[in-house]
């Protein structure tokens, strides 16, 4: 089934089926009409690939996905995929565990000539990263940064959110913090927790008893949570770098260990997951703005009529969700 | 960058410049690394979508995500887009939420000329799957299935689940089941519903005092269970359609009315997601082998060297999960 057999039953040119099947193409409305009659009949389909070598528009979007047990990271590929959708564009979704996946995963998508890549907590090689812009492409990074690379990225304000959190500790009267982090070298990480350390040094009345790396989810909070909670001086305030390290805390605390939360322990975590707002965790934590951040990647890998930009950072401001866990006065207990 | 470039660099055809990047294809190692090295220093990325003009496979799978709330669909994208890429596959990703969406997303994958397509929680127009079927597409349906459509399903094995599920509440003592399910037009739901319905009725010690269609995810649940055990003579088992329904229907019982579960409420999900594991819900439940389904769905839907069979079926079993939201002996209390 060709355009040829459809341009024969319609009794129009194959141009006429070729631009009834293009975007924005001319066509009159009587030609349209005849075009899709006999498509319909046919069961004929326009190939959209052959389009594409034409038109050097793939309408393709490639999101490489980095992270995948988070809540958010799902939140925010379904949000890509329904946005970029009614904007005639389609994703091709690629996950990386390595930096080698990554490298890979850039370069397939280049073969397929995608029209933007973005990349979600996954940082980009910069030779893949270089070639594709040379190309013209557009590559946007969400919640990662990438030195000496031509890409957007979206990044929550870090440092803002490390001091509201040392703010609230300080406020809350707690004492002895300790740190739940995951990835150590991420720039997000350090600069949230170097804010959240100078916070804490400013007050004069706590201080940071444990900083562990490698505590990432459900289990590792757990097992910490555990762990810190049968030290001799074990901390008051437990701080974690993500939502589901924070609830495995929190049933450490509450359940493995039967002690009250805030008023024995404090738990915080970091991006307000849907199951941190159930009855049974409650946990105050950190809202990433992820309707913004989604509204502006798709914003900047799909800007067309212009060339893509340098380096760019779009900062989006996270808000401290108070919910239970967190005492807001010192205890008197 | 074409490459006529590459030829000229490497000092060989465009014919081997084409084959060095044509999976499989035959190129002596010497031309190989010529080329390759050639393609390295020009920055040339071969043009895949114009070479599946030419082999009839564009190696891409579409993916049509009916339902995304649930945990378990993310799992499920996660490892198609994984054993997919393993395979040398790419996934083209389509959100849907209206059957009219599902069309349009058929539709479309079949302009990207797709090798395969897989629907996850989500059903075909008929007439779409016989266009797509009609030019030799292979179209599998996760968790659905279709009547007269050319797809293979795959689905969990609902009369065995409802019989199981009905079994426990038997031997558990419970005697006043309510029912807070998701779409009544299910035809897994409605034979779940139905074999549990038989299972209680032959019991001749239980009967169902409510059975709520549209009581899907975690506030639902909270509300439903609030609703139910407020009245006059309440259920002393509920059993939900989804695990994240139960965890709200828990919190409902527990947090807000201070029930003591399994001992005064019974409660039991479906599916088995990761939080149905977390200490604080211990929810008993069906887990869905979602490695089986995935396995099964990426063998049916890229098995190259044989046409498109007819309509199939593939069956996976659960198994139960036993936690401590469901007690195993009539209470004494």
């Amino acid at each position: 089934m060709t355009s040829h057999d459809v341009a024969s039953l319609a009794g129009v040119s194959r141009s006429a089926v070729s631009r009834t099947f293009t975007p924005d193409a001319s066509v009159s409305e009587k030609t349209r009409r005849k075009v899709l009659a006999a498509a319909q009949k046919l069961g004929y389909q326009p190939n959209v690939i052959a389009r594409s070598l034409i038109t050097r528009q793939s309408r393709l979007i490639g999101l490489i996905m980095g992270e995948w047990e988070n809540p958010f990271y799902t939140t925010m590929l379904r949000g890509f995929t329904e946005r970029l959708g009614e904007r005639d564009y389609r994703v091709m979704l690629l996950a990386s565990r390595t930096a080698g996946d990554v490298e890979a995963a850039m370069r397939m998508l280049m073969q397929y000539r995608v029209d933007g890549m973005v990349l979600v907590s996954a940082s980009p090689p910069a030779a893949a990263a270089a070639d594709y812009a040379r190309g013209g492409g557009r590559l946007v990074l969400v919640n990662r940064e990438a030195d000496g690379v031509p890409a957007t990225s979206i990044v929550s304000d870090a440092a803002r959110d490390g001091r509201e959190i040392g703010r609230r500790l300080i406020a809350g009267g707690y004492a002895r913090i300790a740190l739940a982090r995951g990835d150590a070298t991420l720039p997000s990480g350090v600069l949230r927790t170097e804010a959240l350390r100078e916070a804490i040094a400013a007050s004069g009345r706590a201080r940071i008893v444990i900083d562990r790396s490698g505590t990432l989810g459900y289990a590792a909070g757990r097992a910490f949570g555990n762990e810190v909670m049968a030290l001799p001086e074990p901390p008051d305030a437990i701080v974690c770098s993500t939502d589901m390290t924070a609830i495995g805390v929190l049933d450490a605390v509450r359940i493995d260990r039967a002690l009250q939360v805030p008023r024995q322990v404090g738990v915080v975590g970091f991006g307000d997951i849907p199951a941190s707002g159930w009855a049974s965790h409650d946990l105050t934590t950190i809202r990433l703005p992820l309707e913004r951040m989604i509204d502006a990647a798709v914003a900047t890998v799909i800007d067309e009529g212009r060339p893509a930009t340098g380096p760019r950072r779009i900062v989006v401001e996270g808000e401290v969700v108070v919910r239970s866990t967190l005492r807001d006065a010192p205890s008197r207990g």
